[in-house]
Order: C-alpha cells, then sequence, then structure tokens
C-alpha cells in the first residue's frame, strides 16, 4: 500500500505526522514523503524540516494521498504544476486526503467542487469559494475523499481510515500503540471558546495577511 | 526561549512533533532541533526524515529540553556522550521533558532517580530499573521534569507547559489554532482494551525484540 504525503515550506508539520503516525502502523504500509523538489522542506517558523524523500516528478500514483496544510499552502495553491500533479494522482488513489488547509489545495485542484468538506476553521471562507460545502465536522467522507478539520485533526483521520482499511481490532490497536488517550486541557472547540481567546487567534492570523473567514 | 528537541535516528515522530506544534506557538520560541550529528534523523521505519540542524556538540543549554522516544532511543541510551550531554543541558534548563520512551533516555542519564515519572505503557518495568516510580498519567511533572505517556502524550504536556509559561488565555487559544478538539474512535487507555487489541501491540513488540514489561 503505497502513500504519499506531501510536503512543502511553510508545512504544518504535525498535519502530516498525524496521519503518518497511524497510517505507517497499517500492514503493508509504504510511506514516501514527496515534494515539488526531493530536498528538505522547513515549517514556516523554519525552526523543524522534513525530508522530501522524492520529487513529484518521480511519483505518478498512490494508493492514498495525504495533503497536509500549513501557512505555506497559498504557494503550492499557486503552482499550476503542483494542482496538475494532485488531480493526477488523485485519479489513481483509493484514498485522497488532506488535513487542515490542504483542503485548500484539493479545492484549488478542483477536486472538492459541490462536496461536503472540511479544513482549518478559520478557512471556511476560503473552502467555499473553491465549490466545496464547507462542513464543522473532525473529518468529513465524500466518496474517497477525506477532508480532516485543523492540524491535530488529522489523527482521528487518520485512524478512521485505519478502521476502514484493517478493521476495529488493529485500528484499535494503533490507537493505543500510539497512547491516543487524549487529555486536553480546554474545550478544543473554536466554536465555544472565550471571545479573548479567539481575538489572540484572529490577531495572530492578521499578522500573517489571513483574515478569518 | 530557547527551546532544544533531541532527534535521532528510529524517533517516533510524532513524540517530537507534538510537543513542537505547541511550543513553537509560544511568544519568544525558538526551536532547534538537536542530533548527535546535524543532519537527516529516520523514524524507524525510514520512511520519514526530520533533519537535526544542529549536533549536541554546538548546543550547550536549554530553557527548554524536550526528549522524544522510538525504537532508537535504545541506541540512544548505549552512547555515553549523548547521556552525559543530557545531563549537562539539564543543568542548563528551567524544564526538561520527555515523551514516550525519552523517559528512559532522562532514567538512563541518572536524572529520574526516586522521581515519580511515567512513558510509554510498554515500558514501565525498564523505566522502574533506573530508579524511577511508574506513574499512569497522561504526564507527570516532578520539579522541573515533566515526562510523558506514549506517542501522542506529547500534546498535553505541551499545552500543560504552555499553560505554566504562558497563562490559560494564551494556552487555550494554541488550543484552539491547532484543532485540539480530539474524536478518537476508541477508547484509547492500554488499561481497558481487550485481550486481543492487547495481543496484537504485544506480538508487535516481540517482533522487535522487546517485551513489554
Amino acid at each position: 500500500m503505497n502513500i504519499v504525503i506531501l510536503a512543502f515550506d511553510g508545512i504544518t508539520v504535525l498535519d502530516a505526522v498525524g496521519p503518518y503516525e497511524v497510517l505507517q502502523r497499517l500492514p503493508g504500509a509504504e510511506i514516501t514523503i514527496v515534494g515539488e523538489t526531493a530536498g528538505l522542506k522547513r515549517t514556516d517558523t523554519g525552526s523543524l524540516a522534513i525530508n522530501a524523500d522524492r520529487a513529484i516528478s518521480d511519483v505518478a500514483s498512490a494508493d492514498i494521498l495525504v495533503v497536509p496544510g500549513g501557512f505555506g499552502e497559498e504557494q503550492v495553491r499557486a503552482k499550476p504544476a503542483m494542482l496538475e500533479w494532485v488531480r493526477a494522482i488523485h485519479q489513481t488513489t483509493t484514498w485522497t486526503t488532506s488535513v487542515c488547509t490542504g483542503a485548500l489545495i484539493l479545492g484549488a485542484a478542483g477536486i472538492l467542487k459541490g462536496l461536503k468538506a472540511t479544513t482549518h476553521w478559520s478557512a471556511f471562507g476560503t473552502l467555499a469559494s473553491f465549490g466545496a460545502i464547507p462542513v464543522s465536522e473532525r473529518f468529513v467522507e465524500q466518496g474517497k475523499i477525506i477532508t480532516a478539520a485543523g492540524v491535530s485533526a488529522g489523527i482521528d483521520m487518520g485512524l478512521h481510515l485505519a478502521r476502514k482499511i484493517a478493521g476495529d481490532k488493529l485500528a484499535h490497536a494503533i490507537q493505543i500503540g500510539i497512547e491516543y488517550d487524549p487529555k486536553p486541557p480546554f474545550d478544543g472547540s473554536p466554536r465555544n471558546a472565550p471571545q479573548d481567546v479567539m481575538r489572540i487567534l484572529v490577531d495572530t492570523y492578521a499578522r500573517r495577511g489571513l483574515s478569518v473567514t
């Protein structure tokens, strides 16, 4: 089972690593990290880099495609060759997935038109601009496309996919293997958050030139 | 705030990336990924590599040290120079932390003697062999040392640390920023899991030469 995870500069690395940590535990999983070119791809702060072991020109198919997000997704969306590659790989997949604003890359590639989908809560407006129907769920499955909410939602999406591929027992074992027994200190939903907490985030995104839509 | 995250071959990358994704969002956070030598460090399956941007010889202090785990931790523990470095950095830290079997590296460095600590559920016996007192908690704080349970527990530990450093409002904002509103499909505690699910894990670890203690 050939699993391809896209990497790019400005990636939110947990978007990629959440599904990676789950899916690599499936029997027969072979994961490849793929970039526009091979080589290091740095997070937006530059302080962590993951390596793209292959370039998109070397990868023509995937059983599962995972498209992570991050502030750098806008640069990915701006490149016709990247969108063409996403469309071409999508033709070959059993599952095409995204985490966080990776959904905007799928949207820009034109494969979410008329479909329900989710993304980071701050990007619902942009997602809708690609003809998708934004839905507030942890992840949304539409045919062979699964889009997950922000960042950490890729773990839940990965476990959902593991369950569909390998059944409940193995998916449960994977969950316990990564000891995913979460104890978040706060309510993690933006919909329940106090205004002053949301203000911190809206201001942070504004400094990056993003308005919450 | 100088945050150092150790990387090594055989790392469980989510151990490192969970705290990374939380702590990098703290004001003034400067994160450095550090290895025995600089360069790519691959997960145990080899399919993902993160880059150590600095070698331990170049790093003499840290405000926060994060020691992740993974099957490769045993090789780290076997190297006196690595343990010496951990001990030396620990002298300079405000917080010394571990995720998953990273606690065994702290244990081997001799800094958990007589302290309560946690690690991946499969490694409690090894942790005790270093004189620590294993505790089944999501994370355990003892003075300036915080040890977290397996893999995904680093996210909870990171948020706990963010709360102590920057207060509830900002930590809550970080949690919502990474949309950490988990919806795990199963009960993630090994203590509540059916025997056949645990058997899958025990067999998997046995194939790697590890017995669950």
